[in-house]
């Protein structure tokens, strides 16, 4: 029952990607079981499914954190080296050593004890959001706390622990690199937030009419085809979690769901999850069936899904293009507007409870508010029972809005619930790396504004794809932010980019 | 990178049930991947999924043909014994150790062989069927023949090569037993068929007129839910090739495909896969995650295919009950037509080139030509090169016509192409079995006929479950028959059932 290493066919470097091919086979196979339960699984399934994704996540956990998987990275090593560092064998050998040495700090009962918990900890969660119930999931909270700090001291840090959970999403980031720049940002966005408020609203009354889905699906699907996403190796389904996953960059698929009253929630979340999908369709086929073969990490993957649903889908060029099509795809909604009411419309900025509802400007506020109230807790500075009232506290400082219970407050995010601290940073890094990819893409090609407002993407796109996307995984976060700009992650393109437009919107 | 059964806790029949349930999880897994490729997987989806199910395959083969199983087999099975012949867990040793044994009758080497000649075989048949080619499919067919003779003498036989081969998909069946059935049913088959050919044709043409899809897929599944598929557990989708498939108890899949000029082939293709399925949703779920875990075999299979598509489904009874509802799906088509026109014209016999679209008269007449066929290539009695010429002189003799060409005639299946001999034979003892065990529920439940006329399905629906869905794979087919029926395999009841019927709508 070995897996097909034990054929000592071809050199170590053959031996260790034949080892690595089947694990990739079986990760790729259990995304398929997943992308089904979320679109098409019949009730009836649910049970049997779990057996089938247990089974497979335990062949590709069993087969990639065993010895073997040591052993054949120990003999390909020296021939991947003498490729030469920037070598794809080298990357190989050297990412998949990271994730093999990561994977085996958790001992497996620690992991086994998380899991069973994390479990439990969700199921309140839900049970506790639905009856504004916080008392209920408090005792689970503070285990997943406790989780996560014990976590940290296992898989080791240097400076913070907070840094060995950041790690698990993006690698090598630091909390005072994170702290750093929404030190920058933070101020500027507050200000913003409150200089916008003593403003006239936009019009919006146009977004609540009757949109049918087929005309939202129609236009999404036309546009995110435009922007660069290959139907012929993706698709678009329902799923009540909108998501992107692939199997492959040949079979790369996204959801969305549909409100006929809010036609925005599809048409961006297509755009969003497009973005996530141009990117995974386009890393190198050399990649294939390797761990490198996927979007760098979560601040470069955001960055992809927020530039394409953001700064390039909320732009005035690019919504001043579409908007005859929109007219002509919802001619009784719209014949009363015009390009720019639309544009402001799908801009405007309102301070709201929930983050996954939040504007531009809103956004990096909601992760900065979760950000600190994590670092407290791992810290030890917060207890949960406090929790509540420190979020209702920040919700007041950043937003000027006071959650009316617990349940679209401190308990509206599925994260922390299953034990997820160190991940929402992410998001907010990964509007900031948007930007700042999107400069470094204009002053290659400073044509790109002019092309966008004709519905011309290819210049933007392929710049992307030659300079990012092909990499996949073969470098790690700094090294390819270097690359692809340059510099490091550095938030004032994003304010600008905040500044510039809202300034422009609103008149500031 | 041993399965879990590594894990020592339990008795040696925990260990092994355990060790079978995650091979168990792996094949549904596989299962899934099957689906989606026929039903939404993307067209450059196509690469990244064969690597995929192979590797999936290739563990669960490796897992169950490795010595593990036998060990295991070994170890629990004085235990299993002990619980008494007729109990679970020595039916799943019994058939698992049925199904080892068969694995480990093939060298690798030579299953390798043949799976490689065997794509390579198909891939030629698809070329020359396009192209009505039969000297490009010849040399790969006589290899093909090869192999399965081969195959015969490594799987062992007493009386006949061919048994080897029919043992494959229906346990134990012989080929002496086949020729005694089909000896009953050639000469009276081939009589019927020539009588109505000299009867006047019933009135078809409204069959032809414009259906839309929906309405099919509406009726449909109306019909099969009220025969018992249960949607809760199940779903209907689009695929080019119809079929059904499971992945648990709880999830069992159905598809079809649509054509607006001919909404039988959808309708009653429902039916036929709705069949399968209320068969597979309906076993004990004391057999989930074991290889008991379906239906009995091919002919126990297919005799529920076709007993609610044509026994059931194309039933003068449920006919005219369902008539007024197919009225109101479809009035402009169907308002010049009474009921008894509609079941007169989806009963219509006419001997045709095409076994899957044959009607019930011709259908077994089309498979005793592949089974002779079949045989006399195996016995070395015909060779592929005069083929063609002695299945145009079968379709003749039987069916009073000549085929055109061989890409309609001995090229029109995908079976041998593949090296499947001994497949063909269960289709036509299906329809033996379907209704030889209708027969016996009605004996059972005299008052079937008038509540099926009155679209009530429950009574034979849970005698069906009850006395033959539940058992899953726990008895092999003779045993069950005897179980069921309390008598073998036997053609009369068939015979009669088309007697009766067939007389009566042509006055024979």
């Amino acid at each position: 029952m070995e897996n097909q290493t034990d054929d000592a066919a071809g050199s170590a470097m053959d031996r260790l990607r034949r080892h690595l091919a089947e694990i990739s086979d079986v990760e790729k196979a259990a995304g398929v079981l997943g992308w089904d339960q979320q679109t098409y699984m019949p009730p009836g399934g649910a049970e049997h499914r779990a057996d089938q994704l247990a089974t497979l996540s335990r062949i590709a956990h069993t087969w990639f954190t065993g010895d073997t998987t040591r052993d054949l990275l120990d003999a390909a090593q020296a021939d991947a080296e003498a490729e030469g560092e920037d070598s794809d064998n080298a990357a190989i050998v050297r990412r998949n050593r990271r994730e093999y040495e990561i994977s085996r700090k958790l001992p497996n009962d620690f992991v086994a004890e998380m899991t069973h918990a994390s479990i439990l900890s969700n199921e309140a969660w839900q049970k506790a959001r639905r009856t504004d119930d916080f008392a209920l999931f408090r005792p689970h909270l503070e285990k997943m706390v406790d989780f996560a700090r014990r976590s940290a001291d296992l898989y080791g840090y240097e400076d913070h622990p907070y840094d060995a959970l950041l790690n698990l999403y993006e690698p090598e980031m630091k909390t005072a690199e994170v702290k750093a720049i929404f030190d920058v940002l933070r101020p500027a966005q507050v200000a913003m937030v409150k200089a916008i408020g003593e403003k006239p609203k936009p019009r919006t009354d146009f977004l609540a009419r009757d949109y049918p889905e087929t005309g939202q699906e129609n236009f999404g699907l036309k546009v995110v085809q435009d922007f660069g996403y290959d139907l012929s190796r993706g698709r678009l389904d329902i799923a009540p979690h909108p998501f992107e996953t692939d199997f492959g960059r040949n079979d790369v698929r996204i959801t969305t769901r549909y409100d006929r009253h809010m036609p925005t929630q599809a048409i961006y979340g297509i755009f969003h999850e497009a973005g996530h999908a141009m990117y995974e369709q386009n890393v190198s086929e050399r990649f294939s069936r390797t761990l490198l073969d996927s979007g760098a990490s979560m601040v470069f993957h955001e960055s992809q899904s927020r530039l394409w649903e953001n700064v390039i889908g909320r732009s005035r060029g690019v919504l001043t293009h579409y908007f005859p099509l929109l007219q002509e795809t919802f001619p009784e909604n719209l014949k009363d507007v015009t390009a720019e009411e639309f544009y402001r419309a799908v801009n405007v900025v309102k301070p709201s409870l929930i983050r996954v509802e939040a504007d531009e400007v809103t956004y990096n506020l909601h992760i900065m508010l979760r950000f600190e109230l994590e670092l407290a807790l791992i810290c030890g500075d917060l207890e949960v029972k406090d929790l509540p009232d420190a979020w209702a506290a920040k919700m007041r400082e950043y937003l000027g809005i006071t959650p009316p219970n617990d349940a679209d407050g401190v308990m509206q995010d599925t994260h922390w619930s299953s034990g997820s601290f160190g991940y929402f940073p992410t998001y907010a890094l990964g509007n900031v790396m948007s930007a700042q990819i999107f400069d470094t893409a204009l002053k290659a090609h400073p044509e790109i504004p002019d092309e966008l407002a004709r519905g011309k993407f290819d210049t933007l796109f392929h710049w992307l794809v030659n300079n990012l996307y092909v990499h996949g995984r073969k470098y790690l976060p700094k090294a390819l932010a270097q690359k692809v700009n340059g510099q490091p992650l550095d938030p004032h393109p994003y304010l600008a980019y905040l500044q510039q437009k809202y300034g422009d919107i609103y008149g500031l």
